[in-house]
């Protein structure tokens, strides 16, 4: 599956949420990383997140798709981290 | 066709994006908008975008898809502007 994850975490969770989910996939831009993952990551994420995370406040958005191909991107400006040179 | 938009711009154009994005779409959280949109509407957003932002900074990633059951949107914490409430 692919992963499209946005996040609005307060200021002092924000390098702990960063890198958790750059273990797991690309970051973007700003707060947004993706990916392609396993069911069984796509669990370890949840689960870590939860724990990073103070639920009371923080807002994690984790968009999941059957793979790359179902959706179309198009970037304006620039690309802060083009996922073609990772890959 | 269906819009999540996630944009990383100087804090001196935030609030003009946040004002255009929010004629076409919803405001989801953080710099995170999405919404149904026609092909006229993409154009005028992609065309609109490109006058308010600075492309050599400025940057702004815009995924298409089908529609909305393209995906399935988990969240974890609180979600900052549910779209049940807009609908």
């Amino acid at each position: 599956m692919y992963l499209i994850v946005v996040y609005d975490a307060d200021v002092s969770r924000v390098n702990k949420v960063n890198k958790f989910l750059k273990t797991y996939l690309y970051w973007r831009q700003n707060s947004v990383f993706e990916g392609e993952v396993t069911i069984s990551q796509f669990k370890k994420i949840e689960i870590g997140l939860k724990e990073i995370v103070n639920v009371n406040v923080d807002s994690i958005m984790i968009y999941k798709f059957p793979d790359k191909k179902s959706f179309e991107l198009h970037i304006i400006g620039i690309e802060k981290n083009p996922i073609e040179l990772i890959l």
